[in-house]
């Protein structure tokens, strides 16, 4: 047992910074962001830090087929489900060093702080670290927590592959032999509670000077492979009549469709980031051209009524091309439980900070663990609102504001019946 | 000495059609092209197959500092410049059979035409296969032919580099490596005519039932690099307002040239072959973009109007992205001696064959040649106008009809005192 605060008070904020910089330079690239990939060398690596972390502090370390990593606290109640927190270590091509990895290191430190105050709780904690959360390299992401909530069949997951045609399911077992002690869990199991701390990556918090966010939900997002088909040609002989250069027509898709997705207010979200060209050669007309959609607006209809223009204004742009339309994604706008909500509000006021409402624009982890158990999320701010991006910062101050709201809430529900 | 029409009889076809078999099975694909990048391993185990040919017709093998390969058939008075016949065996990474082979393969034919009609030149024979024509790895391309004819000074070439950042330099010293006993010869010297063989890569001698084409002259080029940057950003968080969408603007750029660059008789030529992204995932907006526009034209005023357009429609397309221009390869159109076209005409039709007269709108290694020497340029039918692909198609009994008009017109060429 404990009283409130008691373990916000051993939340030590030089560790959680110092932790941060020790993950960063683990596929740390020049320009001093991170390069961490799914189920890379650089991620086993990140996992082996942690779990050194996390040996010292008596948790204990599992994973399951989707390669998710469970540290555990254990409570005093075996009996009771688990609480759960956490996030991903895994990374952009050219990612910064606080996306995901501030949710798995909060909540190490908030189970530190426990282990501090002295507490232990009635329930199990679980720090997770997700498989694949990006989704850069193996598209689309958030495989582990879709896995474990059951909204995707493992069995679909398994062949995917990345650029290289390395699958998921090979990089799996190569996981699995850097760790062959590890205990087993089945892909799945009840959880109690969710809470994820995370940053913003958006301008709001910073903009209106709180340390901390409540979460209401999240935007829905919907994305889409674009695949058009022409014909290699030389580019000297070949007249235009007789071409069906895909990029040509994929170009004037993605004119079209950033032309068309647009709104007065500026709340949906169009991008296209990934294009895909074969041959790829100057003097050859391209025969293929791939690129990807992502699509996100909070409001349901308002992104049904967006999704529902793209494979026209691909058709309609393919000129002398076929271009086929592959939904990848389509996750509709949610809403976090109030009492959740409340629980989250309330603490963060407790601790004397002023907790702001806003809603994620990013997609999370927490997506999924809302399907099957009451979830919740804390934001802290993020500079600029810059993410995705090796220029990625916060304060060490906001981190370890975060983590005390965490601690807090995370006591609170670990020690219901 | 020969009587006319002795060596163009001794041109055997299923050899001459059997050597491009054997040559395309050193980098074949599996849709039956090939991929014989320039300086790539498979171009080295071409050249291998090359020599070994040459030498058992006893010819004498060299090369330069550029890597181009020379294949000598001596003539009887050595103080006269030899004639040169040739053309590339580097491919596309989707090339065809015949596209550059042709020429090495046609010149090797006649040389062994002539040793089988006992006939010996006034003047040396040199076969050549120039570097890197193609420009796909080592952009642009024509190195060989550009540095030998003094276009191009060696200093600029030797630092380039491929994707993979493998320069030039260093790709040739592994040439040299695997030729360590060949002999040397400066980059550049005298050449009496240069004659290049090459399929036509377009659809006109097969539309009017042509064997062989007179090549009048090569339509101009310009190439430029197009770079373009913005900043990376979240995909779903950040407001279009902040957004610098480096892809957005290149699409943009890409779609209002097509729409800018047409003509109503289809003589231009306008190809965009390849773009790269950074960092092309597909929830990050992208912070780089790079495209080449490739544009022909066989007018120099034409060309010249179209290429003064192509920096304005891209800045007036960048939005908030920066974007910068650069031209890479400015070759104005050119047109053969007509002493040249007149003696490959009038051998053709001495053979039997109706020669047709027609521009290449390719570019070729004779368009440096003939900065140097007098030169001129044979075309066979190419299936479908259809080249730079892995279907590129010919006929033996073309491939051999423009052998012996080869054969024929270095015969006269090399007889001249």
């Amino acid at each position: 047992m404990t009283t409130f605060g008691q373990v916000a008070a051993a939340i030590d904020e030089r560790r959680l910074w110092d932790r941060h910089e020790a993950l960063a330079r683990v596929g740390a690239t020049e320009r001093g962001g991170v390069n961490r990939q799914a189920l890379s060398d650089e991620e086993i690596a990140a996992k082996r830090v942690l779990i050194g972390w996390a040996g010292a502090l008596g948790l204990e370390a599992s994973t399951d087929a989707i390669g998710n990593l469970f540290l555990r606290l254990p409570g005093y109640d075996p009996a009771l489900t688990p609480v759960m927190t956490g996030s991903h270590i895994d990374s952009q091509p050219t990612g910064g060093k606080y996306d995901g990895v501030y949710g798995v290191l909060a909540g190490l430190e908030a189970v530190e702080a426990m282990r501090a105050a002295g507490y232990q709780p009635r329930r199990a904690i679980d720090i997770v670290a997700w498989t694949n959360e990006e989704g850069s390299r193996f598209a689309p992401g958030m495989m582990g927590s879709e896995a474990f909530a059951g909204v995707r069949a493992l069995e679909t997951i398994l062949p995917v592959a990345d650029a290289a045609g390395i699958r998921v399911e090979a990089e799996l077992a190569r996981l699995d032999a850097a760790f062959p002690d590890m205990a087993r869990r089945p892909v799945g199991f009840p959880v109690a509670a969710y809470v994820e701390a995370h940053i913003e990556q958006g301008p709001e918090l910073e903009a209106a000077g709180h340390q901390v966010g409540v979460v209401t939900g999240i935007q829905g997002k919907k994305t889409w492979k674009v695949s058009v088909r022409g014909e290699e040609a030389h580019a000297g002989t070949t007249p235009r009549r007789r071409r069906r250069d895909a990029l040509a027509a994929a170009a004037a898709m993605i004119a079209a469709l950033h032309r068309a997705i647009v709104d007065a207010d500026d709340v949906v979200r169009f991008t296209v980031g990934r294009i895909q060209v074969e041959p790829n050669a100057p003097s050859v007309v391209p025969a293929r051209a791939d690129f990807s959609i992502d699509l996100r607006h909070p409001d349901g209809p308002t992104l049904e009524g967006f999704g529902a223009a793209v494979e026209s204004i691909c058709q309609a742009n393919a000129g002398p091309c076929t271009v086929t339309v592959t939904p990848l994604v389509d996750a509709a706008p949610l809403t976090f439980p109030s009492a959740m909500q409340d629980a989250t509000r309330q603490t963060a006021e407790r601790l004397g900070l002023a907790p702001m409402a806003l809603a994620s624009a990013a997609g999370h982890d927490a997506r999924n663990l809302h399907m099957v158990c009451p979830s919740a999320m804390i934001f802290v701010p993020c500079a600029g609102g810059i993410s995705h991006n090796e220029v990625e910062a916060t304060l060490p101050g906001d981190l370890a504001a975060g983590a005390r709201v965490l601690a807090e809430l995370l006591v609170q529900l670990a020690d219901r019946a």
